[in-house]
């Protein structure tokens, strides 16, 4: 690598250091939003951008900002950037690495005195994982419109801590004009969460936008009834229609292209749940997801045909109420074209895939042009202690990110010395 | 009916007013044992009892007797019975009707002054139905010496009560020195909890025995995983696993005849059981019952292969624990004949058929010849208000007991007239 690669010493210190906070004993990490982990990340990374020379806000919902300005007085900004909370027990790479990586994209232009026409920013998104507070990617939500501040403020964890008391207590409720200003594009580099790069041995993934999910609970109203008195052919057995139609869930996925996805996660109710009794009312839910919004509704419509069948052939009711849809999101493709780009100048092969799951750049590309940064998960794990990626990998997503940010904040292109 | 038949009027006002016991809104009874409103039933049958002449007494498990002395000194008893308890929220005929029928196939005895050789008794066993102490029958239980008394007693409701507490609190505790003496046989009337005799338009079964019981919970181990990111490949769903064993389950019972039963009742865990994830492990329990003890565990043989082949289809790992078997109960061939034959004197079609329910008469069968008698349950429901039995078939049911009793209690199968 030339003069004006990143520092990779530096980023591994760094992610190190910050895998130590709320570190779990299984090498993962506990830092859900605004806990006192989440309070010890944020301190940690203020000061990193402090150290850097980076100018460092706050802004309403509790969202980080580090800003090191371009050449042109007043032009947008290329933001990079992702979320230092955690799942209980989530892995070290899954938001991480993606805000340490943009603080080491802006630090090394800095520090290489790189003439950039853009400022850029570093952003740590307050609550992406949504885990202490539902919905999750509250805060860029907010920024981006998608919520209102005072819902995502009343939002309650399960103790009945408001997302607002939460922010004040650890001291990170900034002020609303502190907020994003104008933006030329957004890029994050995030971990697939998924097997496909780790299968393929291919380590960019080019995401061409976010899969669109929709969410349905399926109720079926069976007869509960003896299990020793009921002959066979005289029941109406919720549960066995349950099984018929989570199965048909996925029979309808794997009929929709190697893209679909459908999962049956959780049974909120049998009843009456005894070992002895025939289950009259099961209620469980199906999870759809689809790049494509058309063949998503598709799935949905199928799967409700198949459920009215499977009851019709069970003699049971089943309703499936389809309570939650998000629509697919597709990427810039300037932005999509300029990852490629990069990471073909590096050498690196490429995918260009969507992304499963949600991320904040999903709602920021209601309001930026953005495209995101794939690194190979191992086994596809994700969410989990057992996360992990090759330490290779990360830096290659990094560096992708550097010379695609750089491109586009304007006049490095060249100076990269690509 | 002949000058020895019951009073069917003063069988109706009994059995309303004990309908009225612990009644509910929808028209059933919460009588769970042990309970204020068990209390109120038993003194109402003790009243009753001792208003027609009968030697009350109570034993150390609370099971109260009325005996009528028979003309033979020191003969084995013919003995009637069954159980005053319900489930929460259950019907008004189960165990009831049995208990009542028994005092007036007693009391009538009495009234018409029948000269039978052996004494008759009537029984009200306690906790029959095992919901609000597990495990059911746990009276007759220690009867028949199946359970200790010391394990009874130190059973447990939810509220931490035991029962030896709950016997003392409502003033049931008798004495041992009182249990039921020699017997010549035991009868129980009860309602079918089961559609057949109704489906057919048969009003009275003549129940051969009581079906056998294997009990087994299933635990399936997957792989808990993202919901968007993991391709359907790629998966090893525990919860689609456990669909597709539920349904074998069921394919196991269809394919041992119309006498098999096979219900997956329970959904006992789904790990994490969240709508965005692939479930993990996950646990369900089944219950296989059969006449035929080696046709039950040959079913059970059977659906242990399906998991395991099920398992490996899925790639998922999966362990069934067989942790509980009642085995078959074949009743007494000469007390099963004696009911078919009074069935059929008092003209009424019959239908031999074993019992899918436990019932007290099958730890009774353990010490003593055993009979019993089913009537029709409308739609087959039980345990819940809406059970229902005719008030004809009931009755018819009530003289069926009568004649068997009185013939088997010698002396009288003439005096009958029938």
């Amino acid at each position: 690598m030339g003069a004006l690669d990143i520092n990779e010493k530096r980023l591994r210190e760094r992610f190190d250091a910050m895998s130590a906070v709320g570190a779990t004993p299984g090498g993962g990490v506990s830092r859900q939003t605004l806990t006192e982990a989440d309070r010890q990340a944020r301190d940690l990374l203020r000061r990193w951008m402090e150290q850097a020379g980076l100018h460092v806000r706050v802004d309403d919902m509790g969202t980080m900002y580090g800003r090191l300005e371009g050449r042109r007085p007043g032009a947008p900004a290329v933001a990079l950037g992702s979320h230092l909370d955690s799942v209980h027990m989530g892995g070290r790479f899954d938001g991480a690495l993606g805000v340490l990586a943009a603080l080491e994209v802006v630090e090394s232009a800095k520090d290489r005195g790189l003439a950039l026409d853009h400022p850029l920013e570093v952003i740590n998104f307050t609550n992406e994982e949504g885990s202490r507070f539902a919905p999750s990617m509250l805060a860029s939500g907010v920024l981006a419109g998608a919520f209102s501040r005072d819902y995502a403020y009343s939002r309650t964890d399960v103790d009945g801590v408001t997302f607002l008391e939460a922010l004040e207590a650890i001291g990170y409720r900034g002020r609303e004009e502190d907020r994003l200003g104008p933006v030329k594009a957004y890029l994050e580099l995030h971990v697939e969460q998924g097997p496909i790069l780790d299968r393929r041995g291919i380590p960019i993934g080019v995401v061409e936008g976010i899969q669109g999910i929709t969410w349905s609970r399926v109720t079926v109203r069976g007869q509960a009834n003896h299990a020793g008195t009921t002959p066979m052919d005289a029941r109406r057995d919720g549960l066995l229609a349950a099984a018929r139609m989570m199965l048909a869930a996925r029979d309808v996925a794997r009929a929709a292209g190697e893209q679909a996805r459908a999962t049956t996660g959780a049974v909120e109710q049998v009843l009456p749940n005894v070992i002895n009794a025939v289950a009259g009312t099961v209620r469980f839910t199906v999870d759809f997801r689809h790049p494509d919004g058309d063949e998503l509704d598709r799935m949905a419509a199928r799967f409700q045909e198949e459920v009215a069948r499977i009851a019709r052939e069970e003699g049971v009711a089943a309703e499936v109420e389809r309570f939650w849809t998000s629509p697919p999101v597709r990427f810039d493709a300037g932005v999509v074209d300029a990852v490629e780009q990069a990471a073909r100048e590096l050498g690196l092969d490429t995918l260009r895939m969507p992304s499963g799951a949600g991320h904040d750049a999903g709602l920021m590309a209601r309001i930026a042009p953005t495209g995101m940064i794939f690194v190979p998960s191992r086994d596809g794990k994700s969410h989990c202690e057992e996360e992990y990626t090759q330490w290779e990998h990360a830096v290659q997503g990094v560096r992708v990110l550097a010379r695609t940010a750089y491109r586009l904040a304007g006049g490095a292109g060249d100076a990269h010395g690509a």
